[in-house]
């Protein structure tokens, strides 16, 4: 495919995509499990006008159903098409003719599959949009979701999403990724945003990521993606970001040569191999995770941190073991942790009992675990002291956590995130949505994670500084 | 402390311990909250004789309730010593004069804590057991669980395992995360035993693994640990094991400059400093995790998974995504995805749809998710193929999973394991518990996971080839 670069889609460019006032269903159906049927189904919470087409009904879920886009009483502003891949090409030709803003094309077998013709029907696809101005997401995606705005075009079933707790716009290249993350909101994450665009022959995650920068309807940005036609975009979009104070935490697909090669294959995307988007990213201030599973807690940290204002990290913790743990974990990732000066010292002398220890990692023993103001002293005293920027505490059990009110205090009122390591493995276990929904303390499922997170969030401090 | 070396203990030493027909407790009680009495709450499964003991009461729990050990009607198996650390030392001598078998210590303020008479005073303990062979758990501790047994001597609250699925023997020098891990119980992990041992005066880790070793009621071992007085006794403890055919997977603490000094603080234990134990697992044949949440499914992919019949992987997936975060792992830890042969890649392009990769990986595209038989092709294809030593699937969404009898069988007949990846951030969540309870079938929660376990399984096989 021939690279005809343009600026990034700024949100205001977006809007009749992402927040129609009017939307068709082309394939509109009531067949069980057809996938007109579970699209129609999801976009039930939509507060616009919503048009079912299908010319073999008169009327689909209590609406009128139309024959075809031609026949719509005024041009929609979002058409979804879930129909077979032949019937696509005309269909979008209708839609540009009726003046639609945008469609979604769900149906595969473009340039993700072997042999020129695919790929050049899926450059048709593009141009027809090119030439009038109508924005094309797909063609081989499961559609997207803007909570905010009531829409769920897409016939991956999203689950829905708590109201607390920092609002992750997620955007997604792969459909199925993006609807595993998407589950997260069922433990308690809160997910503003799910937005696929599968092969990306027109709108693609650069785009997306500009539209969230700018919707106050998302805290963070997570992204996945295998590649981009134009990775200049990329970096527009994370200055539009940074311009809006929102972070960019991204996991790049395809980072080894084997994994490059089978993207190819998945959304005939090249990936520029092993690597390549390092350098983009720590000059974008994009944060990276290569564990895919990290993504959302390093999201939430995000949203919730301020800037970094000490490099130090202290540790407390009810165990003495999982304080060993997250030592360990700072050290793989760089981070210090510096002993305590000896004013701190004495203020942990007096609230842990006298076979803890009033060190950095702090283990001020199960009693901590058992009452509240003894782990209330000893976090107030490290989060007092200038050295340290953050607290990590390792949480050992799954349990209701009564003192979760109090560490949220203290870390807004010295202005540093408090990060909890949840060391159960139940994972979703009593106290972690808790965790999740307060404003100042971020959970992490893993120290390493935790630490990764913290590390890079030093380095953008570093890189913020005035030279 | 001196080091006095000793041979690891074997089962038989072990079973007046782990295995008692009578149990004491002393310090019982019905102090809401106290530890005794969650203790004895704990106890309430145990199918022997049990002896609360607290001068107080006449009776507890319908149990008649004796003054001191001295007035037991026999010499007890176990005693458990829930009091405050003043009354321990003479209370261990009790038991020394009444015959027990073995005490549990759960107070702290010995080796853990700075000062020589600390240090001393746990030499004192575990004097006194070596002179009458009296074993010794603890000081510092919080108890151990051996289920097929009935014996939950701890005052932590360890969760019910699930009756089916791998058994995991969990032992914990930290009681904490031993309490923690042990919680995957609750989202269907099985696990067999909780042994934890504190500051390791006289029983420790090591002794814990020869003994699950030797006991049917595990299939694996699962070890966390900071250090041990002698290195030479894991050594022989794994050599018993791999006797018995039985794999370990270790998580070691305090692997770095920091959290080393912090182990000092936590149970007195020298760690050996950085990276000291790696050789020690290598030569041992046992396997290692950084990150412990990778602990309990490493530790039940290896006792599912037969030996490696080659190093080469297969992927297939209904979701190109996640295919290629598979790939990418695997590059990761060096495990080699090589390219199916004529003969398989002809099989996989019949059982997937023309816009799908008949590749390694595969993409088998969403309509395998839908279409079980279509995975199950493709599976069958890639495990007959002779290359391919185990087959991982990243599974993208959580849901029932109508296929895993079908993989699980599949699975089986090949001789080779089938790990899922969970990609679904809903870590709990359905069709996960189902996976964990097939007994061909290997969970990881993240795909690192998988793959250095794979990595690690292909190197035990290579160090088990005759030379």
């Amino acid at each position: 495919m021939s690279i005809i670069s343009r600026r990034v889609y700024r949100r205001h460019e977006l809007r009749r995509l992402l927040e129609p006032q009017t939307l068709a269903l082309i394939g509109a159906s009531q067949t069980p499990g057809a996938l007109g049927t579970r699209t129609l189904a999801n976009m039930s919470t939509f507060p616009g006008i919503l048009y079912p087409v299908n010319a073999r009904h008169v009327q689909l879920g209590g609406r009128l159903c139309y024959a075809s886009v031609a026949d719509l009483p005024e041009a929609p502003d979002c058409v979804v098409i879930a129909v077979p891949r032949d019937a696509v090409l005309r269909i979008v030709q209708d839609c540009a003719s009726r003046g639609a803003g945008a469609v979604i094309i769900f149906a595969s077998g473009y340039a993700e599959t072997e042999g020129a013709q695919a790929a050049a029907d899926q450059t048709a696809l593009r141009d027809i949009g090119r030439a009038c101005g109508m924005l094309i997401v797909g063609p081989n995606c499961v559609g997207v979701a803007n909570r905010p705005h009531g829409l769920h075009a897409a016939f991956a079933e999203f689950s829905p999403s708590p109201a607390v707790g920092a609002r992750i716009g997620l955007v997604s290249q792969s459909g199925a990724l993006g609807l595993g993350l998407s589950q997260a909101a069922e433990h308690g994450t809160a997910i503003s945003h799910i937005l696929t665009c599968g092969n990306s022959c027109d709108v693609d995650v650069a785009d997306y990521v500009s539209f969230l920068a700018d919707d106050p309807g998302c805290d963070v940005i997570a992204l996945v993606f295998e590649g981009l036609e134009d990775s200049g975009r990329l970096v527009e979009a994370a200055a539009i970001a940074r311009a809006a104070g929102k972070r960019i935490v991204a996991c790049k697909l395809g980072d080894s040569t084997a994994g490059s090669a089978a993207a190819r294959f998945h959304t005939g995307t090249a990936t520029d191999g092993p690597g390549g988007y390092a350098a983009l990213f720590r000059a974008a201030g994009i944060i990276s995770v290569t564990r895919i599973e990290a993504l959302l807690d390093t999201a939430a940290f995000f949203a919730k941190a301020p800037p970094a204002s000490a490099p130090g990290v202290a540790i407390v913790s009810g165990s003495g073991g999982t304080a060993i743990l997250a030592t360990d974990a700072a050290a793989r990732h760089g981070v210090p942790v510096p002993q305590p000066g000896e004013a701190t010292a004495a203020l942990l002398r007096v609230a842990i009992p006298a076979f803890g220890s009033p060190r950095n990692p702090c283990d001020a023993t199960a009693q901590a675990t058992r009452d509240p103001d003894s782990l209330r002293r000893c976090a107030d005293a490290l989060l007092a002291d200038p050295q340290y920027g953050a607290l990590v505490i390792p949480w050992g059990r799954a349990q209701p956590l009564a003192l979760l009110t109090l560490l949220d205090e203290l870390a807004q009122r010295h202005g540093k995130p408090v990060c909890l390591g949840w060391m159960s493995q139940r994972l979703e276990g009593s106290g972690a949505a808790e965790v999740e929904a307060h404003a100042h303390l971020a959970l992490f499922r893993s120290l390493d994670a935790c630490f990764d997170a913290i590390s890079q969030w030093h380095g953008l401090a570093s890189a913020m500084k005035p030279a």
